[in-house]
């Protein structure tokens, strides 16, 4: 007996982040009994997405616009100010702040030699080419307080240096409304080696 | 600014059982990132899918063919037994404990006045139509241990002993390696009703 069609999608489902055989199977029968419109609709939008979603050739964030809707605004573009993070949806948390009025960088990973990921996959070169240009003041560096993620902000601080450019770290440490009996030693030190005067 | 793809993709993708906008969000990024190739497929899979799955002519269970892999079986028509499920599923775990060799009806649903699901809605008249054939000798009534479940079973026993066919329910009980403190008191009760002498 060949595959059938429901062994395939249910298949094909598990390319979803988290979804293993049996939620897949309990997709299949619910879009298949309930949804057939909501599935069609699915499998369209899907493939344009593919299609066109690439990235935006300023920040390099998902975007089906040469620009994404952040690039496009003067008004940040002239602020002089570069948020740099790891992926995109860090540039949505830190958006939802409201605080930001900067552009960001996507680095969309961060510096990992092993797996093969070195300045060049990381748009390194693109940024560089933002930073010689005279209008930013300062960079952000908002990449993870991870191993990685530090090597990732050391190197870009260092580039940012060169063009005498101020470079800045966001503040790790203790959640707020967090309890410090809950919050890892690696976080705790980082509040302690980042404390400030009161 | 309308709708961006990204948005639309993240709304699509909730149209998946227990799939809310965080998660539907991780998704669009794991597969515009990570996996476009996959990304294609199930597009791809999903379309085909929503147009060629139908139901089984026998048994009502999906299927792209007009007689489910089951249904086909020569030496399970011969067996003179129907099992009534209400979904698709349900046949799955019977069949993965390899006891039965009979086929199915899959009701797709149970008996539900309240919400327009009567006798026609899970395809009766035909199941009524097979039990008046003469080849039939029991009809086992796997229908969940609910209200409607059991109502649904209700009926069809009536309608099968109209032509004096063997019914039979299947036992409700304790399960197997499970605590009686733990197991709530309908099943308690549907274990006590259901004994058996040793
Ligand atoms: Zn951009
Ligand atoms: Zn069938």
């Amino acid at each position: 007996m060949s595959t059938s069609l429901l062994d395939e999608l249910t298949q094909a489902l598990q390319c979803l982040p988290s979804v293993g055989p049996k939620s897949a199977q309990r997709m299949v029968y619910h879009l298949l009994d309930k949804n057939r419109q909501g599935a069609l609709k699915l499998s369209n939008v899907l493939e344009r997405a593919v299609h066109e979603i690439g990235h935006c050739k300023q920040c390099r964030t998902f975007t089906e616009s040469d620009l994404c809707h952040l690039c496009v605004n003067e008004k940040r573009n002239s602020n002089g100010v570069i948020c740099v993070v790891e992926m995109p949806v860090d540039v949505l948390a830190i958006e939802q702040t409201a605080l930001f009025s900067g552009t960001y960088f996507v680095l969309m990973g961060h510096l990992s030699p092993l797996d093969g990921v070195g300045p060049d996959q990381l748009g390194l070169n693109l940024l560089e080419s933002q930073l010689s240009s005279g209008h930013i003041n300062e960079v952000i560096l908002a990449t993870n307080p991870t191993v990685e993620g530090e090597a990732t902000a050391y190197y870009i601080a260092e580039m940012s240096k060169k063009f005498n450019i101020k470079v800045s770290r966001i503040a790790h440490g203790v959640p707020v409304g967090g309890e410090l009996e809950f919050v890892d030693s690696t976080t705790l030190s980082h509040s302690f080696s980042g404390r400030s005067e009161i």
